[in-house]
């Protein structure tokens, strides 16, 4: 879906907007890139090969995206609805609230593996990306964050969880999660998946402490 | 001092190396830079600014430096050793261990809080950046974390602390305390850093679990 989010500093001038852009086309557009990014980056993807990948033409490319770092603005917030999709679906059930909370984390995991590649280069390019909404890495860790709120407030006022500051614990969660994550996929070869998730769960529901 | 790590890519021809680099120059090229940066931030900035502000000429600069990435991860190393110095002073004590671990937290977010736009702006551009040794952030939390190590192994083999993973717990203190310090940072009309610190304390210290 199109996104509000833009880069801070705009690629070219304003462009006519479409009286009805085509769904479909965006789709093939955003598709071509994303395989693109898995198979060589996005540091050196050119517009002009995600639209021959895509079978379309520059100027159909310029209708739909400002450039290149709106294109790149727009996968995230693609990626990002995606997952908030996911861990919705996750949150709203009516298990206890810790349990939603770590059936989230798999969530999570699942769409890591998933985007392996999309994931390390958006950790790569969202600190340093500024957008109308302020850094895209800060924008996507306040997403996250205000998705698990309400589950976080939850627990704590059921008692299933310390009272602690929520937004300061969700923001601990999210980044703690991004920041394993990506050393996870960076040594694949040291740990597996279930020993990551069981580390987290031991060291965000019991901590340090003997 | 002069750091062995550099940008991926060359930004000129190889210079011929300077017999005798004079620390001085070079001390006053960074210093420079350093001001510079927290005045102006860092992508706007331009070697003719900085050779300005230090009194020298472009020819010297390049003497001392490839461009501007290599200044920029020369001034991440130099800050890296710093904090790692500090952070030293404090592990080497005889105290418990546990004890040597909250107060490196303090020491660090000492340094955050003298370095704040320049902590900014290494968050910004650390995770992009990509060096002889990998991204640049990737080097400097593995720095912080290798430093880490020792003390947490010996808080582990004590009994001052859970068994666990003891490189996925360097870590994760290194990646949560970033990234908690950045959140801070970005709103410190809502928490003290004495909330943050007390927050940090429990989390890692004693978890999630009521």
């Amino acid at each position: 879906m199109p996104s509000h989010i833009k880069p801070a500093q705009p690629e070219r001038r304003p462009r006519r907007k479409l009286q009805t852009p085509n769904p479909e086309v965006r789709e093939r557009l955003t598709s071509a890139a994303t395989q693109l990014i898995r198979e060589k980056g996005f540091p050196n993807l050119r517009v002009e090969e995600i639209v021959e990948q895509a079978g379309l033409s520059v100027g159909t490319f310029y209708l739909y995206f400002d450039g290149k770092a709106d294109l790149f603005v727009n996968l995230v917030s693609d990626f990002t609805e995606d997952l908030r999709t996911r861990m919705r679906a996750v949150y709203g059930t009516d298990r206890p609230a810790v349990q939603r909370i770590w059936e989230g984390l798999e969530v999570y995991l699942d769409f890591v593996e998933e985007n392996e590649k999309g994931f390390l280069y958006f950790v790569d390019a969202a600190d340093t990306m500024m957008t109308s909404e302020g850094r895209l890495s800060t924008w996507t860790f306040r997403v996250h964050a205000e998705n698990l709120l309400p589950v976080l407030k939850e627990a704590m006022d059921r008692g299933e969880m310390k009272k602690l500051d929520p937004e300061l614990t969700a923001q601990a969660l999210v980044g703690l999660s991004q920041h394993l994550a990506t050393y996870w996929i960076e040594h694949r070869e040291r740990y597996t998946r279930r020993q990551l998730a069981a580390f987290i769960n031991t060291f965000t529901g019991f901590g340090l402490a003997p």
